[in-house]
């Protein structure tokens, strides 16, 4: 049964975002990108956020969603911004009734590479083999968040294998 | 004119609301309470206190909102939720086509009590007796919701006398 997943990388300038189908044995990309909030005043940017992360689902109907959770920022402020933005996105996901899973990035590395350490490059570079594109000329942001989605396929595997 | 306004404090665990009526002259208390996020999952944490927002939106039909701006937290970790929380109810207010406006805890003691270094307890007498109501068995969260949608009523009288 083919699944349909969607990764999210949430920030509160660029929110990265990639959509996968997934029938256990096969990944195929369906889509990805990032959404660049505008300089406006700071309600604005997350109905933005929110709004184009609401589109992404009412296009590509996916089921499932992967988010990665955070537990640092550089300070309380930005900890609050990036708060208010992840909550704008984690909303966006439940109203389009994706259910909601969450991936720390280690969690993202060790289930790509194998390895906690591996490198931004490293780990950019795997996934582009695994859904064969190229996203060389892309935000970082976008196979991130790719990464979470294929996270999530590999861990629901994982569980499953192990019933 | 009558205005019809809905101050929110926003909290993790509890976010008090209070909506209020501005005629300019009078202020008359609508509605105020404060919404309890149940023990549940983070994500369908957030959805609760989305919905919570939204149902008192749809019932009350406040044009505007004034809602806490935060600048600390504990820590980085309580930041984070709080944020989360804060977006969850800005993504409710504007999406119930409110106009949102944002005060400091310190600007609504200043505009209730003319002294920024007034104790919570004076801030809540001073605020039942505008809106003529007992909250002393309430949440100090609800006299604060108030307090927001009252400080926002003060400021633009104060600002539409300048013009």
């Amino acid at each position: 049964m083919k699944t349909r997943i969607i990764g999210v990388d949430p920030g509160s300038r660029i929110t990265g975002y990639g959509v996968i189908d997934s029938d256990g044995q096969n990944l195929q990309l369906v889509e990805a990108g990032c959404i660049r909030t505008p300089s406006d005043s700071f309600p604005a940017r997350l109905k933005y956020l929110f709004e184009g992360i609401s589109e992404v689902c009412r296009q590509h109907q996916p089921t499932l969603a992967a988010v990665e959770e955070i537990f640092y920022a550089r300070n309380v402020k930005s900890a609050l911004q990036l708060g208010q933005a992840r909550g704008a996105i984690l909303l966006a996901l439940l109203n389009c009734n994706c259910e909601v899973f969450e991936y720390s990035a280690l969690q993202v590395k060790n289930a790509i590479t194998g390895y906690g350490g591996a490198e931004k490059g490293q780990l950019r570079r795997m996934i582009e083999m695994m859904v064969k594109a190229d996203f060389s000329n892309a935000k970082l942001d976008v196979t991130d968040a790719l990464g979470l989605a294929i996270t999530h396929v590999h861990v629901s595997q994982f569980q499953s294998k192990l019933v």
